[in-house]
């Protein structure tokens, strides 16, 4: 039996649920189809679930601290299972909730492992010896997302070599953990890990943490983190993880330098695979860009029939807020509107951890190395009251701008909430004058946004408090 | 012996250094006269101080909740000295910063009670029997702030009868307070002094408390407050309040019924009197607006001489940062530059309670009031991931939008956070089509900031997580 739809969504992350909600919203007829839980690995696996515990770590700090402004604690005793609980109130309160939407919506959630038969054509079975049923549709939107990329020759045991979603539930408090790389995952792990109670080493290959993030940032949050009692080692060659003793063992060399350090468990954290397992990639003829994600136009189709795709399954920076994105894109190029194409430069990265490091579109440096007209205002937030409100010395907000027109180029942040400001940069960005916008808004005292004000008025040289 | 400037700024508050700064920057010479501290009630008696020690309630209220998520603690004892030392040290702080900056800009500073002796000279004594100095500018700057009113007829004792200036170093815990007005002052110290361990009884004339915000998000306020243990005390009238045993005793209707209550003290906070002793408003014939506040065109020019105002002593908002904005428009405009005026309406307003709430310009309601086309989005924080992490489960955005034009009439939150926004609403309010770029705009995610976007595409009916 063959069912019809207008749009037919494979995989129900931020960019599934999100494209077949917006779908429903311009009156298409749709269904999603969901192997395991509608809201994907984001709010399962992923972004959800590690805030929560970071917003937990990030508490604890302030314990640690609370005697500088007169309270007495403690060393608080943590209940594993109650955090659990906790974190898991919160996914399951979310996860309602998107169930709800689809419901409301009037769309269809087919429970099941979808395959992409033809262009056309979405094969659910509910297990591998059930019926198939067929799921056709006009239009298809790929959104299978992406799984962890293990270390080459160490499959994750789930044990003592971790993936990012054996990390959510991992207990570090008194273990010895190494961390595999020193992108976003490894650095906000790294920070959890520490705040629960682990000895935590991190190895980055590259120079800096957070390797695509503005330097200058990254060594702040690295001499936080060696301040914290972590190791950082960057610019540093890992030859070979082997299990040993319960544990890992970890080969490394740095400044020419051969060590081995082992832990009670690893965190491989060294990018992401894209899902193509269900795609019949060959067949259909998709076309794939280097590194084996899909390949897409800038409205996310991917030139084969009505297939769409969106989200990590397309690679670029796999966050969810991107995956949305692209897939509102891509549904509204269905519907024949003519959206604006996803613009990579402008949106928003953030990285939750103490404190927090956000940014969107370039630095004053790539702009200049690109030989762009540009001058970089900058604010240190020990100027700003809220931030030492907040405890916060060490930040600052960075603003790249070309001074004679006004645009915008991009905003760099580093400090307690600058990821509740950073889409006023990605905001500001996509204003001719977004500079004069920027210095013309009278922004609240006292609050860390001030800061972004000062940072836009330092472009023109005249900021009041620096 | 007359000393000659090119502007002569009365008073060192957020309007008069950030005035005598721009003014410094723009080429002119400068000096400034403050009899106290330059920072003015801001930063020593008001914004900064206050919101040091909401920062502790808030983790104070963090602590009682954190068997939720899992971490045990015991009721955690409160030093008061060191609470008021880290008060103070990031007052100082701020404090140095502030001289330093006037230093760095070659501000003259005068220390000492400056005297308006005619339009263009301001008289100096650093005591009264102090010989005076004269000096003399082509344009002055008046900033002169304001003062607590006080309860008619019960002047101040500062023991059992508080201004705001006490009520930062009043030690609330095992004591029963009376606030008198529920304004932003009343409702910040109430939560303060609650979570410090005060019994607190709110008083408000209005039907709901902030009386020029938003009645719904007051609403939430109140629930909240009341939860917390508050007696929240609405359409309420004050007849008398008249010292007893030690304490005052609240002479009260409410509900056609009469009540008294006793409380160890009371704080008035029922508005504030402008400064304009040292001003020789009638013999310089500088003119007064209603409620005897100096009045001003809309860049800030009494219209007498080259005498310019700016803060608090104009009435209006009495808002650090408007003051600050307003001094800006002041000094450009001497300076000969075009500037903006200062539009209230573009004036974002916060309240650091917990939850806060934050508003820029009119809400739906006002606008529906004044015949204008306009249409909410309204987006709930209970379906905000970062909300519900900060444990937030109250708070909603609101944005009032003209739906044909795209032009954003006013944005009102309540909820964790919300201070860090408001501008991002006071920005969108300035560009004609604020809600189309709004739309336009990646939000990163997980962050409160999302809910802006949210509400943003409810406007359009199309918000994607309501």
């Amino acid at each position: 039996m063959e069912r019809t739809f207008d749009l037919v969504v494979l995989g129900g992350g931020p960019a599934g649920y999100v494209g077949a909600i917006r779908g429903a919203q311009l009156g298409m007829r749709v269904c999603l189809v969901e192997e395991k839980k509608v809201g994907g690995t984001c709010l399962h696996e992923g972004c959800v679930p590690t805030k929560v515990l970071l917003e937990v770590a990030g508490f604890l700090e302030e314990v640690a601290r609370s005697r500088e402004f007169g309270v007495s604690l403690p060393p608080p005793a943590i209940d594993a299972e109650i955090l659990a609980r906790h974190r898991n109130s919160i996914v399951n309160r979310l996860y309602l909730g998107i169930q709800a939407l689809l419901k409301k919506n009037r769309i269809e959630v087919h429970a099941g492992r979808g395959v992409l038969a033809d262009p056309s054509t979405v094969e659910v079975r509910e297990s591998p010896e059930a019926p198939s049923r067929l799921l056709s549709g006009k239009n298809i939107l790929v959104a299978t997302g992406s799984r962890p990329r293990p270390w080459p020759g160490l499959p994750f045991d789930h044990v003592s070599v971790l993936d990012s979603t054996d990390a959510i539930g991992f207990l570090s408090s008194g273990k010895k953990v190494g961390i595999i790389g020193g992108g976003v995952v490894g650095v906000e792990f790294s920070d959890l890990f520490q705040s629960l109670g682990g000895e935590v080493t991190l190895f980055e290959k590259a120079d800096h943490l957070v390797p695509l993030e503005d330097p200058e940032l990254l060594e702040i949050l690295r001499k936080e983190y060696e301040r914290r009692g972590m190791a950082v080692f960057t610019s540093c060659d890992l030859s070979r993880l082997a299990p040993e003793a319960g544990g890992v063992r970890v080969f490394f060399a740095r400044e020419k330098e051969e060590r081995s350090l082992w832990f009670d468990a690893v965190l491989v954290a060294i990018g992401r695979l894209p899902n193509l397992d269900a795609l019949n990639v060959d067949r259909l003829g998709l076309p794939l860009a280097p590194g084996g994600f899909l390949k897409v136009d800038s409205r996310q189709w991917t030139g084969v029939g009505g297939i769409h795709a969106a989200g990590d399954v397309t690679g670029g920076m796999m966050l969810a807020h991107a995956a949305s994105h692209q897939a509102v894109v891509a549904v509204e190029r269905m519907a024949g509107k003519n959206p604006e194409p996803s613009d990579p430069l402008r949106i928003p990265r953030v990285v939750y951890s103490h404190p927090e490091v956000a940014s969107v579109g370039i630095t004053a440096g790539d702009a200049q190395r690109q030989g762009l007209s540009v001058r970089e205002g900058r604010f240190p937030l020990m100027a700003n009251g809220r931030s030492l409100i907040h405890g916060e010395r060490r930040g600052m907000i960075k603003i790249a701008s070309c001074p004679e027109s006004g645009k915008i180029l991009g905003f760099q942040g580093i400090g307690a909430g600058v990821s509740e400001l950073v889409a006023m940069g990605a905001l500001a960005m996509s204003l001719p004058d977004g500079l004069g916008v920027l210095t013309g808004t009278v922004f609240p005292h006292p609050t860390v946004s001030e800061a972004v004000w000062e940072a836009a008025e330092d472009v023109m040289g005249r900021s009041i408090h620096r």
